[in-house]
């Protein structure tokens, strides 16, 4: 997984591009070799792919521009956000022009009675929170970067509280993009609802650049609310704690975050923290709503704890003291980085039904041990989505042959269960091989009818999601 | 718009599938000029098309070897669920044969602790709930009529509880779906989230029968709420009850519905009901929670409304008043129709966003008047959807004609203000000219590419949702 097979390259259609591209953008085309890796490279541990140029767009109509002559030559074009993404979804296996967002980053508009932003896809998560503050509005889908909104848009991205907001597919009204033949489209109007035709918003979300190129983005936001309380406890195994889990979902409880961390979780970040929590599995959960309703769910997921055999049960509404007990989840990742100084981690991203979550957590943690990984385990447990951090010395190339080897077989395992191998992350390159064999021939058949009706020449993103390269 | 061109016949390939379809079905194929025509007719305005044939479909392979046939003639297919949808969804323009889903009325598992059901297509709402009743799960999503749940997914419908559960786009999880080549396809699996592939589910949702026949949809259910508190109040404008939605939204209130009824509508249902409601907008409201919660949530909607004039407001928990509060509301259609006996009732179904309902209304409300409509409104306001019920003797060709202009009229209006034709009825024919005006080219360039890619026959549903009929 790690080493990928290139690509063909049109090698005369790139160099006519790049020559047009030059005359029309002059010192705007980038091909320095520093700034193509850095654009290809991403926090994946797959290889690198460098495009052939970058170009930093500035407007709707520039992307279309550089998008007819690619268009005109059979060239590949990459979209670049911030990037973030974890499987290879910026890469250039066939070469091309990488169209980077980051300058595109205006908030255009923000219409707080419609509780509604129009953006560009550059804008960043933490940057249209800073922005919204005032209005007493939030934008509440959180992946773990400061992801552009564009590319949280490309790979549907979600994070801890979509259990209570759901992921980007929930929470994006409208887009407007570029087609692969120039052309523009707007998905939608600005409404809450409709049913105007096929719903081109989420065909367009979670396509990963492979179908159109986002250029404007219409969220929606949510009041902050106006009481949180936090609350935590440990339980005597994994088990335990998701049917505590299932018991919060089926009473109904609206939790705004629900996340479990497993016993070396915990350990590490024990080390990290200076912490000295109990070594067993941890929940962390969030409520949100008036200062009455929050204290009513912490008491009652107090009682559902109990029942379950949780113990060092503590909730508080007071924020210095709701990031004392969310600390460990907020350290989880450095602090499982720490685990294994040097290491590069490795997430997996199952999402299996709420049910199968206890097994799957644990046929995992046992399949890392005897596999001999140091693997703690972090899960958006609400939503059945959990991430496993494989701790690898890239540099022992056997290492990463057996983390390939515990990823597949993990991805295997989560289909199994009628779970799917990616909640939040995307197919990318990284797990192309596992999409046919988690839906089916059919799915492939209708994505890949779906890319050629689209995009015909196969210029947007090739060699990415599993679809078909000719 | 009631009276509509047929499309050109395959006169010769609809002979032969009938034949071969007769040898393979015997009398299960159906060609009785009664049960063809109330497969065209629906409760539209629109005249009949009815198809040449109507199968009743038992099973998924089934569906297949139809399709196949029809596929190798080049027949058309209309999928027919309960009959219900209003914008010609089931006309036959071209003719073909009409699938019947209405006996693959399965519930084939419940999954309590995932909190999901998997059904076959020809389930109507009412009968799954009443099938969930035990579990002390439901389907929330409510549309007037008792459609069947693979129409109610075909169009995307939604109704009085959208504002908090969604419409059929936020309330499936997966479906399978025979495509046009009679491949079938799985498009998600079981799990709560997912990034994998192309959001074929939500494509398909919505897709009216043009893309793919749904065979089974795996449904996300909700617990049954521990309270229900009802509400209501007259304002002095729908200015007035519209800015207290707004207020209620931006509160944060989780309200699980919250409907407007115009002063005609209260004048209407006092008269069939016998009430006494005061003449002017009323809205009413439903709370979902704990006994506590929804307590704290009715008094705080009283604070709001009162802010914008709001008088004879009540709340209750009790069901007995509950249904009496709302008695108003679920009598408004038959009492509209009951302000002119003889009537035809023709729905408009326009969403904007919240922050020009009250203006949308109040001048759909002149111009009705002012074209000598007699035309109560409900509406979703929690969403900005509003249906204005025009009543009209189809008789009489000049009145029609006006309505149709009215519709325009109106479409146009919500159109202007970033607003949808449709939020929750669809397209179908009946508002094929308004896609274009709402979206743009671009997006029925791409619709028709997604088209022709996945059914390059065009066999199913021609004729519907402005795709091209070559």
């Amino acid at each position: 997984m790690a080493h990928l097979a290139a690509l063909p390259r049109n090698e005369s259609g790139i160099a006519t591009a790049l020559d047009v591209l030059r005359q029309r953008l002059g010192l705007r085309l980038e091909t320095g070799q520093a700034l193509r890796e850095q654009h290809g490279h991403t926090t994946t541990w797959l290889v690198n792919q460098p495009p052939d140029a970058v170009v930093f767009a500035q407007s709707t109509a520039e992307v279309q521009d550089i998008v007819r002559i690619c268009a005109d030559h059979q060239v590949p074009i990459i979209p670049f956000g911030a990037g973030t993404s974890l499987e290879g979804h910026v890469n250039a296996p066939a070469g091309g022009i990488s169209i980077d967002f980051s300058q595109m980053n205006k908030i255009l508009a923000v219409h707080p009675e419609d509780m509604d932003a129009v953006i560009q896809p550059g804008v960043t998560r933490k940057a249209l929170n800073v922005h919204l503050r005032d209005t007493g509005l939030f934008f509440p889908v959180d992946p773990g970067a400061d992801a552009s909104l564009g590319g949280m848009a490309a790979t549907n991205a979600s994070g801890t509280n979509a259990v209570r907001y759901g992921t980007m597919k929930d929470n994006i009204l409208s887009l407007t993009a570029v087609l692969p033949s120039g052309e523009l489209v707007k998905t939608a109007a600005r409404a809450r609802k409709t049913s105007a035709g096929y719903d081109l918003t989420r065909l367009i979300v979670g396509s990963e650049g492979t179908l159109g190129l986002i250029t404007e983005l219409t969220l929606r936001l949510r009041g902050i609310p106006e009481a949180v309380s936090a609350a935590t406890c440990s339980f005597p195994s994994v088990q335990a704690a998701c049917d505590a889990v299932i018991a919060v979902i089926q009473y109904g409880l609206p939790v705004a975050r629900i996340e479990l961390l497993d016993a070396l979780s915990v350990r590490a970040v024990n080390a990290y923290s200076g912490l000295s929590l109990p070594l067993s599995p941890l929940l962390l959960l969030e409520f949100h709503g008036s200062p009455g309703g929050v204290a009513e769910q912490a008491a009652v997921f107090g009682d559902i704890a109990a029942e379950f055999g949780a113990t060092g049960y503590a909730a508080t509404t007071r924020e210095e003291e709701r990031n004392r007990l969310w600390q460990a989840r907020h350290d989880a990742y450095w602090a499982g980085l720490a685990l294994r100084p040097g290491a590069k981690g490795i997430s997996t991203d199952v999402c299996v039904p709420v049910s199968r979550l206890a097994d799957c957590v644990t046929q995992a943690q046992a399949k890392a041990a005897e596999m001999g990984f140091m693997a703690p385990v972090v899960g958006h447990v609400g939503d059945g989505n959990f991430h496993v951090l494989l701790l690898i010395d890239m540099a022992d190339a056997a290492e990463v042959a057996r983390a390939e080897a515990f990823v597949g077989w993990l991805n295997d395992l989560a289909i199994a269960m009628d779970g799917t191998c990616t909640g939040e992350h995307g197919i990318g390159q990284g797990k192309s091989a596992y999409l046919g064999r988690e839906l089916g021939p059919g799915a492939l058949t209708m994505m890949a009818a779906i890319k050629r009706g689209v995009d015909p020449l196969n210029i947007f993103n090739p060699g990415k999601m599993a679809l078909p390269n000719g």
